[in-house]
């Protein structure tokens, strides 16, 4: 792919920072011209992630046959959670920083990453949003909430997150923490033990990572012995689809939401069989706060991340030609 | 009071419409001028409320010795939940409507209040909010909230009420039911049991009527005896208060709230000694979502309903004036 416009191309810069791997992108008007992966840095200082990042994103350039300073705007999509520090977004990852849980098992003793001060250092322009309000932003531009002024997006994954949209404004927060409901508390009793120290909260009760350390196997086995109707797997998994329709729930009596689209790898396999289960805890109850409320499976698949990353800074012109060029498929391949 | 603006003068009318009574209040550019109260309708046809809430502004212009012709715009506060009838907001308030809830106590078998197309069929210009968040508004306007872009308005009385506003946006959602959190399941295994029909909700755990049903006494009563060390009625509301934080805790996770501020009559003669237990439960979780979280006391009061169905519809050159002046003092008296 080269660009058409010979006198001032514009490039973009995308980053998709996870817990596990992180993923540079760079695109012209035409759609995305290359992609970089590797894992995400764990040793060196704390600027590492961001150093690494501006590494991948040449790399990606050089691809394209670029120059990574003709980069004019940079989206990043990244785990949270955030904080301020000196005016800037560091982040504060409890599976990055190893000063924070004091987890063993992280090489680095980081209590922050200075994720945009190190970016902006090579970038002018630089947007920075959690994963899920980035996904969010994918879906709204060019997947399954298009149009749609009152939605959530959330993943079902490794872990739960949310991008929460209301009136047609997507949410936040004073930090950029908006959408941080896989912590909101459900119930009062359980000794179900979320990495954040919560008992009972959406994700110890439901995410991949905690129905495995209670299953005592891996998540894709307890879910795959659950659709086969092994018992004490399937009951498992039915309670959990059933907090997670409460989660739903909950979002949809607080922010008065129409439609969640719902992504993540547990319900890419498995929503066809749960949704039933989800649907009913909505359903349920009150009308006035229930009724019309949809469920829809995310559009955007695998690269939603890569693809809303690049939203945050899409030229609003660009918009409706790749809504029909649909670019981004390229990177699947 | 008498307008000072010979030309064009501009009344507003406000409306508060509550389960129990009903206020009108019209106002100039000078603050309130004449409110009056009645019990709200609870027989006739669906179009009693809207016809008494007509009649009720048409006195209070008698008392102010102008035409209620002249109300140029109608701003109104509102017990909900909502529904869209018809393009306009009618009300499903299970303690108005008897054909909802087959109440034996209501002397009416309505199942929805037309309240905006009562209230259109005599004004032109009518903003009907949701009373939470005409309370926010009226917070941010002249209480506790002013220049505050993440804030969370929460009443703690009969019942339990929100209003939200995250990056300087006040959420209304598809039908203007945003904040209904009081509606958000804490507890999966409770039995305490909401006029909703949930259980385990924030309004069955916490609210004063709530409380008085499992406790057996008026609420007043039993936060009398709790505050006096009963140990009975001590346990309850200690519960309640944990509660209560958990639901404010799971707000800040969710929207990445600052502040919270806290009406009702609860708060307003107790927040004192449950304070302390509920900063506890917000405090005591992930510092990244809940560290610099503030509580306050709401700053309008009783007339915070009054107030804020003013400001729904108030120009935005009289705000500064009144900041000053505090007019609605008068309705105080």
């Amino acid at each position: 792919m080269r660009h058409t416009d010979a006198m001032a191309p514009i490039y973009l810069g995308a980053l998709d920072i996870g817990g596990t791997k992180l993923a540079a992108t760079v695109a012209n008007v035409s759609g995305p011209l290359a992609r970089v992966v590797a894992p995400t840095a764990r040793s060196g200082s704390e600027r590492a992630v961001g150093e690494q990042a501006i590494a991948l994103l040449e790399q990606a350039c050089a691809h394209a046959g670029i120059d990574a300073r003709r980069i004019a705007r940079l989206g990043v999509s990244s785990c949270g959670p955030f904080v301020a520090a000196g005016g800037s977004i560091a982040l504060v990852t409890p599976n990055l920083c190893g000063g924070l849980s004091g987890a063993a098992d992280l090489p680095n003793d980081w209590t922050r990453i200075p994720l945009e001060a190190v970016l902006r250092e090579r970038f002018a322009d630089v947007v920075i949003r959690n994963d899920c309000i980035a996904a969010l932003t994918g879906e709204r531009s060019f997947g399954a909430l298009q149009e749609e002024a009152d939605c959530v997006y959330v993943t079902w994954s490794t872990g739960i997150g949310f991008g929460l949209c209301v009136d047609g404004h997507i949410l936040l927060g004073k930090h950029g923490n908006a959408g941080h409901a896989g912590h909101m508390l459900l119930s009062g009793q359980s000794d179900a033990l979320c990495g954040c120290g919560n008992r009972g909260d959406v994700e110890a009760l439901v995410s991949g990572r905690n129905l495995g350390l209670r299953g005592g196997q891996g998540a894709a086995a307890i879910f795959a012995a659950a659709r086969q109707g092994v018992a004490a797997e399937r009951l498992l998994v039915e309670q959990a689809a059933h907090w997670f329709g409460k989660a739903l729930y909950n979002l949809a009596a607080t922010l008065d939401t129409r439609v969640f689209v719902i992504g993540g790898s547990v319900w890419m396999h498995h929503g066809d069989w749960l949704e039933a289960l989800v649907r009913h805890e909505i359903a349920s109850r009150l009308p006035a706060l229930t009724a019309g409320v949809e469920l829809k499976p995310a559009a955007l698949g695998a690269l939603v991340a890569d693809i809303g990353a690049l939203c945050l800074v899409l030229p609003s012109e660009w918009r409706r030609a790749w809504r029909q060029s649909q670019p981004w498929q390229a990177l699947a391949g």
